[in-house]
This record gives C-alpha cells, sequence and structure tokens, in this order.
C-alpha cells in the first residue's frame, strides 16, 4: 500500500503573479467547522462579506458577490451573462488576459473585434472611441492590471468613450482590486471581477464580481438563456441576495477566508492600503534600478502590485528562478506569453507588500546576480 | 464605520444534505500558507491528490481531477466536454439533479430525450434499453446517489444496456464518492462526477470527475470548442498533467483540504469506509421506525448516505427544522422539488457517519417529536 505522508510544503515567500501570501488570520479562520448554505448565521455571514466586497469595489452595486471558482471563472460568469451569441464585443488587448477576454467571448458566440497594443503598453481612450466609431459594440472589455506585463489601465477616459457609445464596460481588476483603487461606481464600470488570491489576501477559489444596473438590465432583457447554468449570475444572485434557494453549495472554507482577508482590508482602509502597495513598489523599483534592472513598463503605467523587470543580459530565466526558489524559498514569476523569457514579474500583494520583503527579495536577487 | 466582528459561528452537527462535518485533520490542514501553482512541490502534491482520486473512483483513468469549482461544475464540465449542439443525449430523471441534468444539457444545445420515474423510483435497465431504442443517443447521463430523493440507483446493467447501444455513460455521483462503491471502472463508467462537502469529507469547492478513454476520444474527436474555457478539460488536464501551462490558479487550500480528506479514506480503507455508512444507516433506519417514523424509499434502493424519510402528519416542517438546529445545533434537510414539504433529508456522510451521531439525532427527534 501507498504511504502518504502528512503535507510538508516548504514555506516560501511569494512574490510571483499570484498566489501571494495570506495573513495568519486568514489562514487560521479556514479551519473553523463547516456549516450548512441555509443556516441562518451563514446567510448573515455571506451578508456581511457582501457588504465588504461593496466597500472594496467602491461601489453600492447590489449584485456583488464572490463566484464559486477562481478569478478565471469571475471572467467568464461577466461574459456569459452579459454577451448573447451574435453581439458585438470590443476587447483591447496588450497582454494575455486582454487574448484570454478574446477567447472566451468568442467561444460564447460574440463578433469580436480587438484593438492592440504592445504587451507592456496601455491605451489611449482615442484608439477605443476610434474602435467604436467604426463598429458599435455591446460591450467594451479591457484589462485595469495586466497580470501578464505589470501595466496599470487608466480607466475615466476610457470609461466616458464607451458609454458615450452606448456599451457597456467590462473591466478586468484582477490584479487591482484591493492593492490598487478600483473605482466601479465613480466610473460607471458596468461589470467588474477580480480573483481572492492576489491583493485580496486569500487563497485562490473565488471570484468577487460586481455588476452595475445597465448590466443587470442587459442581462434581464436577455433573449436566450446563459449557456451556463454554473455561471448563470441571476440564479446565483437569488441565493446570496433572495430567497436564498438551492443553487450550490457555496464553500464554507473559501468563503469565511474571504469574509477575513476583506475584514482585514476594512480594518486598514483603503486609502492606507493603496499607499502601503505603492510606498513598497516605489521602495522595489528604486532597488532593482539600483541592482541595474530595468522595469519593462515606463513610470506612469507601472503596476505597483506587479512589476515586470527585463531580463539581464546572459541570465538563465529558468535557473535563477529556480535558485531563488531552493535557496531562499523566494517564489517570482517568469513571463507569459509573448513576454516569456524576457522579463521576471514580482509581486507585492496584500500582505506581501512589506518593506522587509522588498528588502530580502532585493538582497537575495543581488547574491544571485552579482555574487 | 460598520464594525465587523470575528467569524463566531455555532458549531453545528451537519445531518442535512451536505456539507458534511470534516475531520479535524481536514480543517487543521487548510492553515497551511499558500504556494506557488506551478511549485515543483504543489505539483507533487496534485499528483498525489490525483492518485488518491483513482482510488476512491476505483479506476486507472488518467484523467481524474477535482475541477476548481462545486459538485454542479462537476456537472457542467463533464456535459460542456462531450456533448456538442446537436447531439442526442438522453437523460434519466427521478429526482432535482436528474432535472438539472436536463437543464445543463439543454444549455449545452444538446436534443435531449429523457425518461422518468418517481421520486423516489429507481430505473430498470430494460426503460433505458427501450429509449435507445427508440432514439439512439451520444450519452446517456443518470444520477447514482439522487441527493434529492435518497435512492441509489444500481449501474451495472444499465452500463450494460448504454454500451450495447454505442453511448457513453455520465454518472453523477455527488452524495455517493467516498462513502458507497462507485465502481468507474468495473461498469466501464465513462464519466463521473462529485463533489468535495459529502461523503469525501472536505469543506465545499471542488469537483473531483474521471473521464474513460472513450470519453477522453469524444473530447478530442469534438467539431467544435468546449463553449466555456473555464470548464475545458483538455486545458485543465494539461495543467495537471501535462506541461503545466497556466489554465488558472487551483485553489491551494481546497486542494489541501481534498487530499487530505482522501488521505483519511485511504487510510481507513473502502470496504471498512462502505462498511461503517451501511452500519450506520442502518442503525439510523431501525431508530427512525422505532419513532413511527417512514422512510421514503423502500429497502433495496435506499442509499446509505442520505434518508429520506416522510413528515409525519400534522408536524411542521420548517418549524421543527428551527428548533432541531436552535436547541440541538443539528442541521437536517427539508425536501427538495416535488418532495418539498413531504420529507426530511437525514445525512450521514463522511466524518459525520458515527454510531453516536445517529443516537444524538435519534434522540433529539424523540424529544421534539413526542416529547
Amino acid at each position: 500500500m501507498t504511504e502518504y505522508q502528512d503535507l510538508n510544503l516548504s514555506p516560501r515567500w511569494l512574490h510571483g503573479p499570484g498566489p501571494s501570501d495570506c495573513h495568519p488570520r486568514v489562514l487560521r479562520v479556514m479551519a473553523t467547522p463547516s456549516i450548512g448554505y441555509t443556516d441562518p448565521e451563514f446567510l448573515q455571514m455571506l451578508s456581511e462579506e457582501q457588504e465588504l466586497l461593496r466597500e472594496v469595489f467602491q461601489t453600492q452595486n447590489p449584485l456583488t458577490l464572490p463566484v464559486s471558482g477562481t478569478g478565471t471563472s469571475g471572467m467568464e460568469a461577466c461574459i456569459a451573462n452579459l454577451v448573447e451569441p451574435g453581439d458585438n464585443v470590443l476587447v483591447c488587448v496588450c497582454g494575455y488576459f486582454g487574448e484570454r477576454l478574446v477567447d472566451i467571448a468568442t467561444r460564447y458566440g460574440a463578433n469580436v473585434a480587438r484593438i492592440d497594443q504592445p504587451w507592456g503598453a496601455a491605451f489611449e481612450a482615442q484608439q477605443v472611441a476610434d474602435a467604436l466609431k467604426q463598429r458599435p459594440a455591446k460591450l467594451v472589455a479591457i484589462v485595469h492590471a495586466e497580470t501578464s506585463t505589470g501595466v496599470l489601465q487608466p480607466l475615466a477616459e476610457i470609461a466616458q468613450v464607451v458609454h458615450n457609445a452606448g456599451a457597456l464596460l467590462l473591466v478586468d481588476a484582477v490584479t487591482s482590486l484591493g492593492g490598487i483603487a478600483v473605482e466601479v461606481d465613480k466610473h460607471g464600470i458596468d461589470a467588474c471581477y477580480s480573483c481572492s488570491q492576489k491583493c485580496v489576501g486569500a487563497p485562490s477559489g473565488l471570484a468577487p464580481v460586481t455588476l452595475g444596473p445597465r448590466a443587470v438590465e442587459a442581462i434581464q432583457q436577455r433573449k436566450a438563456r446563459v449557456s451556463s447554468f454554473y455561471l448563470d449570475l441571476a440564479l446565483i444572485d437569488r441565493y446570496w441576495r433572495g430567497d436564498h434557494v438551492y443553487h450550490h453549495t457555496v464553500s464554507t472554507a473559501m468563503n469565511y477566508a474571504l469574509r477575513e482577508a476583506l475584514r482585514l482590508i476594512h480594518e486598514e482602509g483603503l486609502e492606507a492600503r493603496f499607499a502601503r502597495h505603492r510606498a513598497n513598489a516605489e521602495y522595489l523599483w528604486q532597488g532593482l534600478e539600483a541592482l541595474d534592472l530595468t522595469p519593462h513598463v515606463p513610470q506612469p503605467y507601472r503596476l505597483p502590485s506587479l512589476t515586470t523587470v527585463r531580463l539581464p543580459d546572459g541570465v538563465d530565466d529558468a535557473a535563477l528562478r529556480k535558485r531563488l526558489l531552493n535557496e531562499y524559498n523566494i517564489e517570482i514569476g517568469g513571463g507569459l506569453g509573448t513576454l516569456k523569457g524576457k522579463v521576471w514579474r514580482i509581486g507585492l500583494m496584500g500582505y506581501a507588500s512589506s518593506r522587509e520583503r522588498v528588502t530580502m527579495l532585493l538582497g537575495a536577487l543581488d547574491k544571485l546576480l552579482h555574487g
């Protein structure tokens, strides 16, 4: 008989593109025993979790909840519910997750048009306006924080352009929510999704989403049913906010964790949290430059939560990351897609965004690169 | 500023349709810090988890893994991958989850035919044979353990009939896996899905699935892409067993929990575990009859993991379950669908299937019903 040992993983310092390290309070709360999915105490807890989610999304949207899957399930839930076969969709692509939006919208039967920027650049509002003038769309999808490139996409003007054209705006906030302002109501973002395991600070497994009034109306006016039952937001919303009728058994442990992570954000305060992410990123950027490492993204568009830095000439990507993991227990990410082998991705997310962590990481990189 | 308190839920004894209580080792392991999704130690752990899953599914199928969602995501993943628009599908419906199979297959564009049995009965192989003679199908879907009715569906003959007709057999083992034998290879079940939070003994959040060679071939021969990206099993399998290329960030905490729950099953042994579920169910059935309560399902088809029992005349369903919860911290389930208000659903699943729990539950029911 095969023997399976006690789980005994090396403790890692997580500075890749996610997951990030969880605060000890988040880890501990998951050991809480399960409770029934219609238990009044559980429903009360879910309701608090929704309030806390609205706070971090900076929204009053009633339809704000975590989908029971990872960030990609949030992306797919938004598209599946907002897009019907034959709908025109415009996707702004300047990285891996823009490509994924194209893929999923296509699978759900949309007529997808795309505009492209190089991987490492952001979009100007005028490009979106021009594209919508050429061909109107029901939905425009854009990534706020591109996990593959480290670009922070400004949204204020683009949101105006999209709304002036009568389209809905879908925003990917997977690598921004909880670390950088995601101003859903201020910008009138119609639908926004994220994940639990980056700046929000819980393990992977839930995908927070929020939908505004225009998006809800678009769902109510659908002609075709949503082809995914699991991601049918009207049914999921009915469990969370309506008569709590069964749709699926939401995870106790994951929702305990997300509520605790959101409670930590609430206690810290959004402004203080964003300032912390910003200050530690700047400290990292200075340190990288002192090590002769060049950030891939120019300053105004650099993400505080995820920095892409160009591989120095002559350095073996995989070998260095392996040494960092084996000798220092530090994880950083390799490049994705067209940036594979060209950049590293260094995450400073949630609990792992701290001055001491940056100091440790810079010290380890210095040792490995310059002996 | 709103104050959000420490999570402080009442400890419950979970004897509804799921979730069930987790063994303390399962709860504890979730407090393990996160680790990267391509960390060699994590990939090694996932590989062990797959071995353990094959053991409980009684299969050698290489494509055996937990989908990152609840049981319903496993149901949807199997249908989304095995069915193409226009395919003929036959669904056997004798409860709520048979209805759900019809719903999802219809959403994915199948031409669905159905055969029905009363809620509380099982199917005979001849009914399936007759239906397939009338109209051949690519896929036949049936529920092994109907969570809404408490019926255990024998599969041996039906599997033969389905294969003789050249169709694939899809089996819902949500309420059987880990508590009752699910003999995937012995019966040649082509695709089977379950959940983590019932007899398997972890919290909700993962959906174990296994696909046999004919099902894998059907996926390889698809003309249309799978319309769900999140549930595209070829891509998910590539992460788990192939070159580990990124598809989504699988949950650390949930997979720690599932591996530990499966390790407990491995240590107990399948035969001993099934015998325990059976013995405690029989002890429950005797006790219910002594309390003048009538099981809804006749003996040979009664599920050991979930018993439906008819409400006695004059008893207020909701009021009694509320008292059970408030005065004894015991959760049992109400009826679902056509059995709402007519039966209770009493689960004895995984760690919660024990003689002392049955004793406690019967004692509480006796007090509340007969004072």
